[in-house]
């Protein structure tokens, strides 16, 4: 499967100034180097584009994404891996920083890197259902960086953040949506998809300009960090692949997964 | 109407350590510079003065005020649109960081600048009915500058800011209390007065000294910006009134405000 | 009582891996020097111990710490107060930033310093009755430190946080809870004890390195301003501790408290 073929761009069927955005890496949307760099390419055309909104969402029927894909931090090739975070903090600041209106129709399980693109939007509708999203890190050995954190701070409470990443918490929905971590529950898929065409409608009659001002005013803080910190944070990511109890961490965390397809099977 | 005329200060006819301070620009309190000016000479003297607490009200019956005088800033004059900002900002400096007690006694619309004198208090209680409140911007096509959201940051979440400032949001009464822009609601004016005379109240057995120390540790964030970036703000404000379309923006909003006037009449 | 007894560790019953760590300077565990460097030493041993969690708590039925002892400030020896004050910042950094999972068993009045020291923990059950909690320091004629803010910002909103530490609000338990100062009531220090057990308990399976690192990173803000800035924030108790109006307060508070214990004798 080419690049180009793991994010698919397509105009709402109402509205052709709304970009549905679906991720399609089978079968759970990990976020691997090649996925990252297609997101990363649509979101650029989509900045330069009529676009003026856009909806991100999955094409698969149980997993909005799985977050980093763990392949590419076990035993890894250390020049990739740079590529790979590097990558990743471009497709946050575009995401984060986008001049259109971003929503997330979550329709799945959003843990992880999954958590942070759905946060990075300006709203997010969740399919309920026995579903999960959060910023885990920790339960699988390793530490999000500053800005994962600066982006959740954009989104619940110091205090709700603060215990959620230290635990490694998944939210269900309904925990999800008591916190502040999504915005509104939905039925389905298209009714999540719906709900943020909602959230999109509210910016009708407002300006595009002062809109997408205000909103990276609002965003600068993070932003600016990782700005002045690119390299620095790369090379401590790339520090932290290198401890033994991290790889030791991800290698029982690998097992424990291919156990649990071997029991599904 | 001398500057004077524009801002009255009459002791709480209970308690002359308490200062009623009335906005009387009419029909609305439009922030101009002469209001301003008046406002920001009111704050002076009562910095120096024996009041310990003020409480900021309007004459009009259905408006706190409506904000920043579109005028000033519709085909302005560069030089007076600086003098306008300048003075905005040690208004708001002044108000923000006053050592007095400060509660506003909300008793109609307060949009825009107007919700921007009640966030700078203490404490607000606002007249119920068909009134609203909030930082509404990007709706004139115009960006509210980072002081107006840190002071917005001052009372409600980041959440709920982020949504309210980029989509220009006038919130109801109820919204309002929900969301924590305001502390109370009251039935009428003179109720809005006692509720602030109630918060003021709590203070009684306070030492001043670090009452105030306090409050302005906790505001010093936002204000320090502000000072380090006085002239900085000001250019990027006469910049932006530059742009053709901002200018387009208030003209079709003034066209708007007339034609209402005109079913109004 | 030697500098050791003033506070006590013990392993829990059911898991060793848990320290209670009691304190216990009768009547109220007011923090003078000595029981601030007894905590230092405890907190220094703890970090580097096979404790991996700590639940802190009182030896007095009634009071869970009275805060800073207002002997150390009233008619000062201005060098013991330089130690104490560096002393009491030490142990904040310790505990705010302790590698250890950190719960407080709040069984009792948690005023100032004793809410201080309970906020620096990661957890709070506090049992229900006629306890108090919050910093209350303006009311007794001083001001809370930026890193008092700063650690309450941790745990409860900013406009919370204002009106508290302005107000000098002591918080009930049912208040405490309902904004979030405390995370859970309890019946008596027992339960208090079992309800911080179960927050630990959540961390059974999270590898201690990640999670100390991710704690400490959402805590960096404060400590770091602390770090900078440790001996200007030493000045500046000292210097407050020599205006005549910070003594009469402090004189009138100690004549307030004499006279409660004539009248309770």
């Amino acid at each position: 499967m080419s690049s180009q073929n793991l994010v698919t761009v397509t105009p709402d069927k109402d509205n052709d100034e709304i970009a549905i955005v679906t991720m399609q890496r089978p079968p759970v949307n990990s976020l691997n180097l090649e996925l990252l760099q297609a997101l990363s390419k649509t979101l650029d055309e989509l900045s330069t584009s009529d676009f003026r909104a856009m909806v991100l969402t999955s094409a698969s029927p149980t997993v909005f994404s799985a977050g980093l894909d763990i392949m590419e931090m076990y035993k890894p090739d250390l020049k990739r891996a740079e590529q790979f975070w590097s990558t990743l903090q471009d497709v946050w600041l575009k995401l984060f920083e986008s001049n259109l209106i971003t929503a997330a129709a979550i329709n799945g399980h959003a843990p992880a890197g999954g958590c942070l693109l759905a946060m990075s939007c300006e709203y997010r509708a969740m399919v309920s259902g026995k579903y999960s999203i959060g910023l885990n890190e920790t339960a699988l050995g390793i530490v999000a960086p500053r800005w994962f954190m600066d982006c959740m701070l954009n989104t619940i409470s110091q205090r709700e953040a603060e215990i959620a990443l230290t635990t490694g918490k998944l939210f269900s929905v309904e925990e999800a949506l008591k916190v502040g971590l999504i915005d509104e529950t939905a039925k389905d898929k298209e009714d999540a998809i719906n709900k943020c065409l909602g959230f999109i409608e509210k910016f009708e009659s407002i300006p595009p300009l002062p809109r997408s001002m205000t909103k990276q005013k609002f965003r600068a803080n993070g932003v600016q960090w990782l700005k002045a910190n690119k390299q620095a944070d790369i090379d401590e990511f790339v520090h932290f692949l290198k401890f033994p109890q991290v790889q030791q961490s991800l290698e029982m965390y690998i097992h424990m997964l291919k156990s649990k397809q071997n029991k599904s099977e």
